[in-house]
Protein backbone atom coordinates (compact mmCIF):
# COMPACT_ATOMS: atom_id res chain seq x y z
CA UNK A 1 0.00 0.00 0.00
CA UNK A 2 1.29 3.45 -0.86
CA UNK A 3 0.45 7.19 -0.53
CA UNK A 4 2.28 10.17 -0.84
CA UNK A 5 3.51 10.66 2.10
CA UNK A 6 3.83 7.24 3.61
CA UNK A 7 4.56 3.71 2.44
CA UNK A 8 4.06 0.14 4.71
CA UNK A 9 7.12 -2.26 4.71
CA UNK A 10 7.71 -5.58 6.63
CA UNK A 11 9.44 -5.03 9.61
CA UNK A 12 10.28 -7.19 12.74
CA UNK A 13 8.82 -5.74 16.25
CA UNK A 14 11.30 -6.65 19.43
CA UNK A 15 9.91 -6.69 22.83
CA UNK A 16 11.92 -7.08 25.33
CA UNK A 17 13.70 -10.75 23.57
CA UNK A 18 9.91 -11.65 21.54
CA UNK A 19 10.10 -10.66 18.00
CA UNK A 20 7.15 -10.76 15.65
CA UNK A 21 6.80 -9.84 12.18
CA UNK A 22 4.91 -6.89 11.22
CA UNK A 23 5.01 -3.79 9.31
CA UNK A 24 5.31 -0.12 9.92
CA UNK A 25 4.84 2.74 7.75
CA UNK A 26 8.03 4.97 5.83
CA UNK A 27 8.03 8.47 6.30
CA UNK A 28 8.48 9.04 2.07
CA UNK A 29 11.55 10.50 0.98
CA UNK A 30 12.48 11.09 -2.43
CA UNK A 31 14.42 14.17 -4.43
CA UNK A 32 12.06 16.55 -6.39
CA UNK A 33 14.04 18.80 -9.07
CA UNK A 34 12.59 22.36 -9.37
CA UNK A 35 13.64 23.26 -12.86
CA UNK A 36 13.73 27.14 -14.60
CA UNK A 37 12.37 27.92 -17.53
CA UNK A 38 14.09 31.38 -18.70
CA UNK A 39 11.04 32.47 -21.88
CA UNK A 40 11.47 30.81 -24.65
CA UNK A 41 14.88 29.87 -23.89
CA UNK A 42 16.26 26.62 -22.34
CA UNK A 43 15.59 24.82 -18.70
CA UNK A 44 17.58 24.71 -16.21
CA UNK A 45 17.38 22.71 -13.12
CA UNK A 46 17.71 25.32 -10.04
CA UNK A 47 17.61 22.37 -7.06
CA UNK A 48 17.30 19.62 -6.14
CA UNK A 49 16.15 18.91 -2.66
CA UNK A 50 15.28 15.28 -1.02
CA UNK A 51 11.45 15.78 0.34
CA UNK A 52 8.37 13.73 1.19
CA UNK A 53 6.03 14.12 -2.25
CA UNK A 54 2.99 16.02 -1.70
CA UNK A 55 2.57 19.99 -2.55
CA UNK A 56 5.45 20.00 -4.68
CA UNK A 57 4.59 23.10 -6.50
CA UNK A 58 3.93 24.86 -2.94
CA UNK A 59 7.63 23.42 -1.69
CA UNK A 60 8.60 25.13 -5.19
CA UNK A 61 7.31 28.66 -4.62
CA UNK A 62 7.99 28.56 -0.83
CA UNK A 63 11.65 27.98 -1.77
CA UNK A 64 12.19 30.76 -4.44
CA UNK A 65 10.87 32.66 -2.31
CA UNK A 66 12.91 32.38 0.65
CA UNK A 67 16.10 32.44 -1.62
CA UNK A 68 14.88 36.24 -2.87
CA UNK A 69 14.28 34.60 -6.47
CA UNK A 70 10.35 35.78 -6.18
CA UNK A 71 8.37 38.05 -4.42
CA UNK A 72 4.94 37.47 -5.13
CA UNK A 73 2.64 35.05 -6.86
CA UNK A 74 2.80 37.11 -10.35
CA UNK A 75 6.55 36.30 -10.40
CA UNK A 76 5.57 32.65 -11.18
CA UNK A 77 4.51 32.78 -14.94
CA UNK A 78 3.66 29.17 -14.78
CA UNK A 79 4.29 26.44 -11.73
CA UNK A 80 3.50 23.23 -12.35
CA UNK A 81 4.58 19.26 -11.53
CA UNK A 82 6.33 17.63 -14.55
CA UNK A 83 7.07 14.10 -14.09
CA UNK A 84 6.53 12.36 -10.66
CA UNK A 85 9.81 14.23 -8.88
CA UNK A 86 10.17 17.67 -10.90
CA UNK A 87 8.03 20.69 -11.09
CA UNK A 88 8.76 23.54 -13.91
CA UNK A 89 8.69 26.98 -13.39
CA UNK A 90 8.74 29.57 -15.81
CA UNK A 91 9.67 33.09 -14.28
CA UNK A 92 8.59 36.62 -15.03
CA UNK A 93 11.18 38.94 -15.69
CA UNK A 94 12.38 39.95 -12.23
CA UNK A 95 12.72 36.71 -10.66
CA UNK A 96 14.80 36.05 -13.92
CA UNK A 97 16.87 38.86 -13.04
CA UNK A 98 17.01 37.67 -9.54
CA UNK A 99 18.04 34.52 -10.38
CA UNK A 100 20.79 35.33 -12.74
CA UNK A 101 22.29 37.28 -9.73
CA UNK A 102 22.15 35.27 -7.57
CA UNK A 103 25.10 34.79 -5.54
CA UNK A 104 25.04 31.43 -5.09
CA UNK A 105 24.09 28.12 -6.97
CA UNK A 106 20.31 27.28 -5.47
CA UNK A 107 21.02 24.06 -3.94
CA UNK A 108 19.34 22.70 -0.45
CA UNK A 109 18.92 19.74 0.95
CA UNK A 110 17.37 17.57 3.79
CA UNK A 111 20.26 15.34 3.18
CA UNK A 112 23.34 16.27 2.61
CA UNK A 113 24.17 13.35 0.48
CA UNK A 114 22.34 15.48 -2.41
CA UNK A 115 23.06 18.66 -2.06
CA UNK A 116 23.99 20.30 -4.86
CA UNK A 117 23.67 17.54 -7.32
CA UNK A 118 21.76 18.76 -10.67
CA UNK A 119 20.36 15.82 -11.09
CA UNK A 120 18.60 13.01 -9.37
CA UNK A 121 21.08 10.26 -10.66
CA UNK A 122 23.85 9.02 -8.23
CA UNK A 123 22.15 8.90 -5.33
CA UNK A 124 23.20 5.43 -4.34
CA UNK A 125 26.14 5.51 -2.43
CA UNK A 126 28.97 5.10 -4.63
CA UNK A 127 31.77 3.56 -1.64
CA UNK A 128 29.85 0.96 -0.01
CA UNK A 129 32.26 -1.19 2.40
CA UNK A 130 30.31 -4.42 2.79
CA UNK A 131 30.71 -5.64 5.93
CA UNK A 132 30.40 -9.29 7.15
CA UNK A 133 31.55 -9.14 10.75
CA UNK A 134 32.43 -11.99 12.92
CA UNK A 135 30.23 -10.64 15.54
CA UNK A 136 26.50 -10.35 16.20
CA UNK A 137 24.80 -8.10 18.24
CA UNK A 138 21.65 -9.29 21.34
CA UNK A 139 18.74 -7.69 21.25
CA UNK A 140 20.10 -7.33 24.98
CA UNK A 141 22.69 -4.81 24.61
CA UNK A 142 20.49 -3.23 21.75
CA UNK A 143 17.68 -2.46 24.69
CA UNK A 144 20.95 -0.52 26.87
CA UNK A 145 21.80 1.63 23.16
CA UNK A 146 19.49 4.50 24.13
CA UNK A 147 20.02 5.43 27.82
CA UNK A 148 24.02 4.89 27.55
CA UNK A 149 23.73 7.41 24.64
CA UNK A 150 21.52 10.14 26.67
CA UNK A 151 23.43 9.12 29.74
CA UNK A 152 27.24 9.87 27.47
CA UNK A 153 25.12 13.04 26.05
CA UNK A 154 24.22 14.47 28.99
CA UNK A 155 27.68 15.01 29.99
CA UNK A 156 28.20 17.62 27.20
CA UNK A 157 25.06 19.11 25.99
CA UNK A 158 23.14 21.24 28.29
CA UNK A 159 21.07 22.70 25.70
CA UNK A 160 18.56 20.01 24.52
CA UNK A 161 19.83 21.39 21.16
CA UNK A 162 22.43 18.69 20.17
CA UNK A 163 22.28 15.67 18.17
CA UNK A 164 24.45 12.68 18.94
CA UNK A 165 25.86 10.41 16.38
CA UNK A 166 27.95 6.91 19.00
CA UNK A 167 29.67 4.24 18.50
CA UNK A 168 29.62 0.77 20.46
CA UNK A 169 31.26 -2.06 21.01
CA UNK A 170 28.68 -5.36 20.02
CA UNK A 171 28.95 -5.94 23.69
CA UNK A 172 27.85 -2.51 24.54
CA UNK A 173 30.70 -0.66 25.08
CA UNK A 174 30.44 2.82 24.09
CA UNK A 175 34.45 4.08 21.86
CA UNK A 176 33.24 7.41 20.95
CA UNK A 177 30.30 9.85 20.51
CA UNK A 178 30.01 13.22 18.84
CA UNK A 179 27.27 16.12 19.31
CA UNK A 180 26.51 19.00 16.90
CA UNK A 181 23.36 20.95 15.76
CA UNK A 182 23.33 19.35 12.44
CA UNK A 183 23.00 15.24 12.28
CA UNK A 184 24.86 14.67 9.58
CA UNK A 185 27.98 16.40 11.42
CA UNK A 186 27.75 14.24 14.11
CA UNK A 187 28.13 11.51 11.83
CA UNK A 188 30.81 13.24 9.70
CA UNK A 189 32.90 14.29 13.24
CA UNK A 190 32.47 10.62 14.28
CA UNK A 191 33.88 8.65 10.65
CA UNK A 192 36.34 11.44 10.70
CA UNK A 193 38.07 10.36 13.64
CA UNK A 194 38.02 6.75 13.06
CA UNK A 195 39.59 8.35 9.68
CA UNK A 196 42.18 10.14 11.21
CA UNK A 197 42.90 7.09 13.42
CA UNK A 198 42.86 4.77 10.87
CA UNK A 199 40.18 2.62 12.37
CA UNK A 200 37.76 2.64 9.03
CA UNK A 201 35.74 0.32 7.90
CA UNK A 202 33.86 1.52 11.32
CA UNK A 203 33.57 -2.29 13.17
CA UNK A 204 30.67 -1.27 15.64
CA UNK A 205 27.25 -0.19 16.33
CA UNK A 206 25.97 2.97 15.16
CA UNK A 207 23.71 4.72 17.14
CA UNK A 208 22.09 8.22 16.49
CA UNK A 209 19.44 10.29 18.67
CA UNK A 210 17.18 10.85 15.95
CA UNK A 211 15.54 10.02 12.97
CA UNK A 212 17.32 8.11 10.28
CA UNK A 213 17.21 9.91 6.97
CA UNK A 214 18.70 8.83 3.91
CA UNK A 215 22.65 10.90 4.21
CA UNK A 216 22.88 9.44 7.70
CA UNK A 217 22.56 5.84 6.16
CA UNK A 218 24.56 6.83 3.49
CA UNK A 219 27.59 8.20 5.64
CA UNK A 220 27.44 5.21 7.69
CA UNK A 221 27.41 3.01 4.60
CA UNK A 222 30.32 4.46 3.84
CA UNK A 223 32.30 4.10 6.54
CA UNK A 224 31.15 0.29 6.52
CA UNK A 225 29.52 0.15 9.58
CA UNK A 226 27.53 -3.02 9.77
CA UNK A 227 24.80 -2.43 12.40
CA UNK A 228 22.99 1.64 12.61
CA UNK A 229 20.16 2.42 15.42
CA UNK A 230 18.15 5.31 15.22
CA UNK A 231 16.12 6.14 18.50
CA UNK A 232 13.50 7.71 15.90
CA UNK A 233 12.22 6.89 12.75
CA UNK A 234 14.08 6.01 9.54
CA UNK A 235 12.80 7.16 6.01
CA UNK A 236 12.25 5.03 2.97
CA UNK A 237 15.06 5.83 1.47
CA UNK A 238 17.01 5.26 4.67
CA UNK A 239 15.73 1.74 5.12
CA UNK A 240 16.27 1.33 0.93
CA UNK A 241 20.01 2.56 1.37
CA UNK A 242 20.62 -0.15 4.14
CA UNK A 243 18.86 -2.68 2.54
CA UNK A 244 21.07 -2.44 -0.82
CA UNK A 245 24.28 -2.08 1.16
CA UNK A 246 23.55 -5.07 3.51
CA UNK A 247 23.77 -2.92 6.76
CA UNK A 248 21.57 -3.90 9.79
CA UNK A 249 18.99 -0.74 10.36
CA UNK A 250 17.29 -0.84 13.56
CA UNK A 251 14.54 2.00 14.24
CA UNK A 252 12.34 3.20 17.09
CA UNK A 253 14.82 2.04 19.51
CA UNK A 254 13.23 2.48 22.92
CA UNK A 255 12.19 1.45 26.07
CA UNK A 256 12.76 -2.04 25.77
CA UNK A 257 11.63 -1.94 22.04
CA UNK A 258 13.12 -2.07 18.52
CA UNK A 259 11.83 -2.16 14.70
CA UNK A 260 14.31 -4.15 12.50
CA UNK A 261 13.85 -2.84 9.22
CA UNK A 262 16.67 -4.05 7.04
CA UNK A 263 19.41 -7.10 7.94
CA UNK A 264 17.66 -9.03 10.96
CA UNK A 265 20.10 -11.82 10.96
CA UNK A 266 23.23 -9.59 13.04
CA UNK A 267 20.76 -9.82 15.65
CA UNK A 268 20.75 -12.60 18.41
CA UNK A 269 18.86 -13.13 21.71
CA UNK A 270 15.60 -12.48 20.36
CA UNK B 1 29.73 32.08 29.38
CA UNK B 2 30.67 30.62 26.82
CA UNK B 3 32.10 26.87 25.70
CA UNK B 4 32.66 25.30 22.23
CA UNK B 5 29.36 23.73 22.32
CA UNK B 6 27.29 26.10 23.97
CA UNK B 7 26.59 29.24 25.08
CA UNK B 8 23.88 31.20 27.28
CA UNK B 9 21.58 33.34 27.30
CA UNK B 10 19.10 35.46 29.22
CA UNK B 11 15.67 34.13 28.64
CA UNK B 12 11.89 34.34 30.03
CA UNK B 13 10.67 31.57 31.83
CA UNK B 14 6.81 30.73 31.47
CA UNK B 15 5.38 28.42 33.15
CA UNK B 16 1.14 28.54 33.13
CA UNK B 17 1.32 32.51 33.56
CA UNK B 18 3.79 32.82 35.49
CA UNK B 19 7.11 34.40 33.81
CA UNK B 20 10.56 35.10 35.82
CA UNK B 21 13.99 36.24 34.22
CA UNK B 22 16.16 33.48 33.66
CA UNK B 23 19.07 32.30 31.49
CA UNK B 24 18.80 29.13 28.96
CA UNK B 25 21.58 27.23 27.26
CA UNK B 26 22.02 27.26 23.30
CA UNK B 27 23.78 24.78 20.90
CA UNK B 28 26.08 27.17 19.43
CA UNK B 29 25.69 26.92 14.91
CA UNK B 30 27.87 28.51 13.30
CA UNK B 31 29.44 28.41 9.84
CA UNK B 32 32.66 26.29 9.12
CA UNK B 33 34.29 26.74 5.56
CA UNK B 34 36.51 23.63 4.55
CA UNK B 35 38.92 24.90 2.14
CA UNK B 36 41.57 22.99 0.36
CA UNK B 37 45.16 23.43 -0.83
CA UNK B 38 45.83 22.48 -4.08
CA UNK B 39 49.62 21.76 -3.43
CA UNK B 40 51.13 24.89 -3.96
CA UNK B 41 48.87 26.01 -5.84
CA UNK B 42 45.36 28.24 -4.58
CA UNK B 43 43.17 27.56 -2.12
CA UNK B 44 39.92 26.83 -2.68
CA UNK B 45 36.42 26.86 -0.59
CA UNK B 46 35.13 23.25 -0.92
CA UNK B 47 32.01 23.62 1.28
CA UNK B 48 30.39 25.94 3.73
CA UNK B 49 28.41 23.73 6.49
CA UNK B 50 26.56 24.71 9.50
CA UNK B 51 27.99 22.55 12.29
CA UNK B 52 28.81 23.42 16.17
CA UNK B 53 32.41 24.18 17.12
CA UNK B 54 34.85 21.20 17.90
CA UNK B 55 36.32 18.35 16.18
CA UNK B 56 36.52 20.79 13.27
CA UNK B 57 39.72 18.70 11.27
CA UNK B 58 37.36 15.44 12.02
CA UNK B 59 34.39 16.83 10.59
CA UNK B 60 36.36 17.76 7.49
CA UNK B 61 37.62 14.75 6.87
CA UNK B 62 34.75 12.88 7.56
CA UNK B 63 32.70 15.13 5.21
CA UNK B 64 35.45 14.30 2.50
CA UNK B 65 35.66 10.98 3.25
CA UNK B 66 31.49 11.25 2.83
CA UNK B 67 31.92 12.88 -0.31
CA UNK B 68 34.48 10.06 -1.86
CA UNK B 69 37.48 12.99 -2.46
CA UNK B 70 39.59 10.82 0.37
CA UNK B 71 39.55 6.90 1.27
CA UNK B 72 42.31 7.04 3.95
CA UNK B 73 44.26 9.30 6.13
CA UNK B 74 47.44 9.31 4.03
CA UNK B 75 44.98 11.43 1.09
CA UNK B 76 45.52 14.38 3.56
CA UNK B 77 48.69 15.89 3.50
CA UNK B 78 47.79 18.34 6.39
CA UNK B 79 44.68 19.27 8.50
CA UNK B 80 44.12 21.69 10.34
CA UNK B 81 41.98 24.72 11.77
CA UNK B 82 42.79 27.91 10.40
CA UNK B 83 41.35 30.57 12.03
CA UNK B 84 37.97 30.39 14.17
CA UNK B 85 35.97 29.16 11.57
CA UNK B 86 37.70 27.13 8.56
CA UNK B 87 39.93 24.14 7.96
CA UNK B 88 42.46 23.71 5.64
CA UNK B 89 43.47 20.84 4.43
CA UNK B 90 46.48 19.94 1.73
CA UNK B 91 45.14 17.09 -0.37
CA UNK B 92 47.34 14.06 -1.88
CA UNK B 93 47.12 13.54 -5.45
CA UNK B 94 44.39 10.84 -5.37
CA UNK B 95 42.71 12.73 -3.26
CA UNK B 96 43.12 16.11 -6.10
CA UNK B 97 41.80 13.84 -8.58
CA UNK B 98 38.91 12.82 -6.77
CA UNK B 99 37.66 16.41 -5.69
CA UNK B 100 38.40 17.53 -9.85
CA UNK B 101 36.32 14.54 -10.86
CA UNK B 102 33.59 15.32 -8.36
CA UNK B 103 30.38 15.33 -9.67
CA UNK B 104 28.53 17.97 -8.15
CA UNK B 105 29.86 21.02 -6.11
CA UNK B 106 30.46 20.80 -2.55
CA UNK B 107 28.02 22.11 -0.61
CA UNK B 108 26.46 20.50 2.64
CA UNK B 109 24.55 21.99 5.21
CA UNK B 110 22.31 21.75 8.79
CA UNK B 111 20.95 24.76 7.23
CA UNK B 112 19.56 25.37 3.82
CA UNK B 113 20.18 28.94 4.25
CA UNK B 114 23.89 28.29 3.73
CA UNK B 115 23.60 25.46 1.20
CA UNK B 116 26.27 26.51 -1.20
CA UNK B 117 27.50 29.31 0.32
CA UNK B 118 31.23 29.83 -1.08
CA UNK B 119 31.45 32.04 1.93
CA UNK B 120 30.17 32.55 5.84
CA UNK B 121 29.20 36.12 4.00
CA UNK B 122 25.27 37.08 3.78
CA UNK B 123 24.26 35.00 6.19
CA UNK B 124 21.81 37.43 7.32
CA UNK B 125 18.46 37.48 5.77
CA UNK B 126 18.60 39.83 2.51
CA UNK B 127 15.19 40.33 2.93
CA UNK B 128 13.10 40.36 6.02
CA UNK B 129 9.82 41.97 6.76
CA UNK B 130 9.71 43.26 10.48
CA UNK B 131 5.89 43.36 11.37
CA UNK B 132 4.70 44.79 13.96
CA UNK B 133 1.40 43.37 13.71
CA UNK B 134 -1.68 44.68 15.78
CA UNK B 135 -1.93 41.78 18.22
CA UNK B 136 -0.32 40.22 20.78
CA UNK B 137 -0.52 36.01 21.77
CA UNK B 138 -1.48 34.73 24.97
CA UNK B 139 0.35 32.32 27.60
CA UNK B 140 -3.08 30.29 27.05
CA UNK B 141 -2.96 30.48 23.84
CA UNK B 142 0.85 29.20 23.12
CA UNK B 143 0.21 26.16 25.68
CA UNK B 144 -2.67 24.70 23.88
CA UNK B 145 -0.38 24.70 20.20
CA UNK B 146 1.55 21.85 20.69
CA UNK B 147 -1.22 19.31 21.46
CA UNK B 148 -3.48 21.33 18.23
CA UNK B 149 -0.09 20.77 16.58
CA UNK B 150 0.28 17.24 17.35
CA UNK B 151 -3.53 16.20 16.97
CA UNK B 152 -3.40 17.43 13.35
CA UNK B 153 0.08 15.64 12.69
CA UNK B 154 -1.90 12.64 13.85
CA UNK B 155 -4.07 12.63 10.63
CA UNK B 156 -1.39 12.57 8.46
CA UNK B 157 1.36 11.47 9.95
CA UNK B 158 1.51 7.20 10.77
CA UNK B 159 5.02 6.93 10.47
CA UNK B 160 6.45 9.35 13.37
CA UNK B 161 9.40 10.35 10.68
CA UNK B 162 7.78 13.73 9.24
CA UNK B 163 8.50 17.09 10.63
CA UNK B 164 5.37 20.23 10.65
CA UNK B 165 5.07 23.59 10.38
CA UNK B 166 1.31 24.98 11.15
CA UNK B 167 -0.10 28.41 10.96
CA UNK B 168 -2.29 29.67 13.44
CA UNK B 169 -4.07 32.80 14.25
CA UNK B 170 -3.40 34.41 17.29
CA UNK B 171 -6.08 32.83 19.29
CA UNK B 172 -4.93 29.66 18.47
CA UNK B 173 -7.49 28.42 15.80
CA UNK B 174 -5.22 26.59 13.25
CA UNK B 175 -5.22 28.12 9.37
CA UNK B 176 -2.51 25.54 7.30
CA UNK B 177 -0.17 22.97 8.43
CA UNK B 178 2.32 20.73 6.14
CA UNK B 179 4.90 18.09 6.64
CA UNK B 180 8.08 16.44 5.65
CA UNK B 181 11.00 14.50 6.52
CA UNK B 182 12.77 17.82 6.13
CA UNK B 183 11.64 20.43 8.17
CA UNK B 184 13.08 23.47 6.01
CA UNK B 185 10.61 21.74 3.51
CA UNK B 186 7.51 21.68 5.47
CA UNK B 187 8.26 25.53 6.03
CA UNK B 188 8.88 25.81 2.52
CA UNK B 189 5.47 24.38 2.03
CA UNK B 190 3.57 26.24 4.33
CA UNK B 191 5.38 29.89 2.90
CA UNK B 192 4.40 28.47 -0.46
CA UNK B 193 1.16 27.65 0.15
CA UNK B 194 0.52 31.45 1.56
CA UNK B 195 2.69 33.24 -1.45
CA UNK B 196 0.84 31.39 -4.15
CA UNK B 197 -2.88 32.51 -2.43
CA UNK B 198 -1.29 36.10 -1.87
CA UNK B 199 -1.80 35.70 1.67
CA UNK B 200 2.26 37.26 2.66
CA UNK B 201 3.30 38.32 4.96
CA UNK B 202 2.06 35.55 7.17
CA UNK B 203 0.22 37.14 9.93
CA UNK B 204 -0.03 34.31 12.37
CA UNK B 205 2.13 32.17 14.85
CA UNK B 206 3.97 29.98 13.00
CA UNK B 207 5.04 26.40 15.16
CA UNK B 208 7.31 23.88 14.02
CA UNK B 209 7.24 20.47 15.65
CA UNK B 210 11.35 20.16 16.38
CA UNK B 211 14.20 22.37 17.34
CA UNK B 212 14.40 25.86 15.72
CA UNK B 213 18.14 25.84 13.42
CA UNK B 214 19.13 29.37 11.41
CA UNK B 215 17.19 28.41 8.16
CA UNK B 216 14.03 27.99 9.86
CA UNK B 217 14.36 31.07 11.98
CA UNK B 218 15.51 32.90 8.11
CA UNK B 219 12.56 31.46 6.31
CA UNK B 220 10.12 32.93 8.85
CA UNK B 221 11.74 36.14 8.80
CA UNK B 222 11.72 36.33 4.98
CA UNK B 223 8.07 35.50 5.34
CA UNK B 224 6.87 38.14 8.08
CA UNK B 225 5.90 35.93 10.58
CA UNK B 226 5.40 37.81 13.74
CA UNK B 227 6.05 35.11 16.47
CA UNK B 228 7.52 31.32 16.24
CA UNK B 229 7.21 28.57 18.57
CA UNK B 230 9.60 25.64 18.57
CA UNK B 231 8.35 22.73 20.54
CA UNK B 232 12.18 21.83 20.85
CA UNK B 233 15.73 23.66 21.00
CA UNK B 234 16.79 26.88 19.36
CA UNK B 235 20.29 27.38 18.43
CA UNK B 236 22.54 30.15 19.04
CA UNK B 237 22.16 31.48 15.33
CA UNK B 238 18.40 31.09 15.50
CA UNK B 239 18.23 33.53 18.60
CA UNK B 240 20.13 35.89 17.08
CA UNK B 241 18.28 35.84 13.99
CA UNK B 242 15.02 36.46 15.62
CA UNK B 243 16.27 39.18 17.49
CA UNK B 244 17.96 40.72 15.00
CA UNK B 245 14.66 40.55 12.70
CA UNK B 246 12.18 41.75 15.57
CA UNK B 247 10.68 38.83 16.23
CA UNK B 248 9.35 36.76 18.54
CA UNK B 249 10.53 33.23 19.12
CA UNK B 250 9.71 30.73 21.90
CA UNK B 251 11.09 27.47 22.27
CA UNK B 252 10.93 24.08 24.57
CA UNK B 253 6.63 24.62 24.52
CA UNK B 254 5.50 21.48 25.82
CA UNK B 255 3.71 20.91 29.15
CA UNK B 256 2.48 24.35 29.63
CA UNK B 257 5.89 25.56 29.85
CA UNK B 258 8.16 27.68 27.09
CA UNK B 259 11.29 29.93 26.63
CA UNK B 260 10.76 33.22 25.22
CA UNK B 261 14.25 33.87 23.35
CA UNK B 262 12.98 37.12 21.32
CA UNK B 263 10.12 39.52 21.44
CA UNK B 264 8.72 39.01 24.62
CA UNK B 265 6.65 42.28 23.99
CA UNK B 266 4.29 40.42 21.63
CA UNK B 267 3.12 37.73 24.69
CA UNK B 268 -0.30 38.62 26.99
CA UNK B 269 -1.57 36.68 30.30
CA UNK B 270 1.72 36.15 32.06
Amino acid sequence: MKSDAAQSTEIVRVRGNAAHPSSDWLAIERPLEIRARAGAGSTRIVSTTMRTPGQDRELAAGFLFAEGVIAHAHDLRDLKAVEEDAVLVELGPNALQALEAARRPFVTTGACGVCGRSSIDGLRPERVEPTTPGWTVSAHVIHGLPAALREAQATFDRTGGLHAAALFTPDGRLLAIHEDVGRHNAVDKLVGTLLLDDRLPADGVLVVSGRASFELVQKASAAGVPVMVAVGAPSSLAVEIAQATDMTLLGFAREQRFNVYSGARRLSGI
